[in-house]
């Protein structure tokens, strides 16, 4: 696929995906926190987790989505921090979220109960069973450091549109800090989207057939362009490849690193993505695999990537210095 | 548009949608649910709840989506349960939960603390802080009770497939407890799926277009016609209707009572569908309003449109036994 101009990109940004009204705001804020932890000598990732929601109508009621649990970009933040990295945890609203992922799986209510049993009223202690959540007390502890320090600053998106303007704010954010700024773009954002032009604004009657839906579909604009060339250019950007044909994964990363010159792509398959990766850069090629050992160990392939990620991220600063 | 053949729609089924695998346990499993609450005299409700994603690709990234949080079908199911019946919650996996709707809109980590403020590590006790969660002890009580006398099923989907094949066992599993069964459709149907015989295996590759995602969208059958008609014909049913236009909305709501003779329509627009509703049947329309006062007092239109719909159910199987 031939390069997008950049510009166009620009254009394109400004006149088919509405502004959030609170960019500035975050863009200062982001800002803000980046400077804060470079002076205290600390790199800055930025993650991008979760699937983009894609409206079909203006009031909207149908949309096209991306299938993200956003479990990939939650684990990974908790690894960065612990790597020694603040993060600006850019998600979808409602994806999974570092340290509070052991709630996703079980309804909070059961974990609960009344302190001695009893049935208290409004004024009893309420307890977490640590039988039902084993690792509360240590989560929450990590939870709360984390907190105090500010290592994490979390912004929400969730349509396509918010998270376009959002990242652009982030890169431009970022840039002040320059080759200690790792972009980890692991969000699952869509190929295809409606021109709020072209939108219905009311509800797609079914009655009418599909038809709306089908003729106005565009392609998405390829943001790591811009990204790269323009607003960070001395950042460490990593993109990821998801697919589920993975015969044609390796050559979709070589591809994406051909035409948008990054320094890195995590290359995965749909169905393997939780034991095994690619990290893909132009020169090299590492895989990184789980096994049966580490699976038994709940060692999470994302805590590897991380590690592989961090180290590369020091060659290129120490490149950059010298 | 026409009534569609109900035979046409079983055949459909088991044809175009795939049928999940548990389908006959989880129907024997609401037929005791449902004969044990209806000897014990009790009405049983079925709500369904939440949106249906409905897979663009049979190894499936992206999916078409309707909105909705399950925020209705969820405060519905205590409301219920508060007016006596027995509730099977078909609903959208990860979508509001009855008891749960406090936890959505908060990190559960901010509202837990070591009890006595000291870091204990992972032996102390963590308890909820009752400021930030001022109804938990109330909500926890009260879900508690609910669980001992086992008068909530839930039953989660995902996709579309799961929900027509789960929602056409419950109609048959109510069946047996003829007028005491309510249907309450709250989901979010979508109108336009992908037959899995026109699915493409892999990721829709952004290099071919959209094209592929366009060509084979097809009408959902109405599931409405056969469960009034033939799986569950002797039970109170209701449907929702959500529209945009406020314009079109009553005239959809009569047309649908009168294609489909069900007993109830409650229709909705998406702005106002927090404070106004209004229940349509053949005879009667119903304006269900919340005031500035009930909203201080932080009433919800739920409460209106279940102790409406409970009354006109009692009326129902009065006449159904005269």
């Amino acid at each position: 696929m031939a390069e997008p101009r950049i510009s166009s990109i620009d254009g394109k940004l400004a006149e088919e995906f509405a502004v959030p009204s609170h960019v500035e705001e975050v863009k200062e804020k982001m800002a803000a926190f980046a400077s804060f932890h470079a002076e205290a000598g600390r790199k800055v990732v930025l993650i991008t987790s979760g699937g983009t929601k894609v409206p079909l109508e203006s009031r909207t009621v149908r949309f096209l989505d991306n299938f993200s649990s956003g479990r990939r970009g939650a684990s990974s933040a908790e690894y960065f921090i612990d790597s020694g990295y603040a993060v600006i945890f850019l998600h979808r609203h409602r994806s999974l979220y570092p340290y509070t992922r052991m709630f996703l799986t079980i309804n909070m209510l059961d974990a609960l109960e009344f302190q001695g049993g009893g049935a208290p009223g409004n004024t009893g202690e309420v307890v977490v069973n640590q039988q039902v959540l084993p690792n509360i007390a240590k989560v929450l502890k990590r939870y709360e450091e984390v907190k105090k320090s500010r290592l994490l600053l979390p912004i929400e998106f969730s349509t396509l549109s918010e998270y376009l303007h959002l990242l652009k704010a982030a890169a431009q954010a970022l840039s002040k800090i320059g080759s200690k700024a790792m972009f980890y773009l692991a969000a699952a954002v869509s190929d295809f989207y409606i021109p709020a032009s072209e939108m219905p604004e009311h509800k797609i009657q079914s009655s009418n057939g599909p038809l709306q839906v089908r003729l106005s579909m565009k392609m998405v604009p390829k943001i790591l362009s811009p990204l790269v060339k323009e607003w960070a250019p001395q950042a460490f950007v990593i993109s990821f490849k998801l697919e589920t044909d993975a015969s044609i994964l390796l050559d979709k990363a070589r591809r994406a690193l051909d035409t948008y010159r990054h320094q890195a792509v995590v290359a995965n398959v749909l169905d393997s993505r939780r034991g095994y990766v690619v990290v893909v850069t132009l020169e090299t090629q590492a895989e990184l695999i789980l096994t049966e050992e580490d699976v038994k160990n709940e060692v999470e392939i994302e805590e590897r990537i991380v590690s592989n990620l961090t180290s590369a991220h020091d060659n290129f600063i120490t490149q950059q210095v010298a």
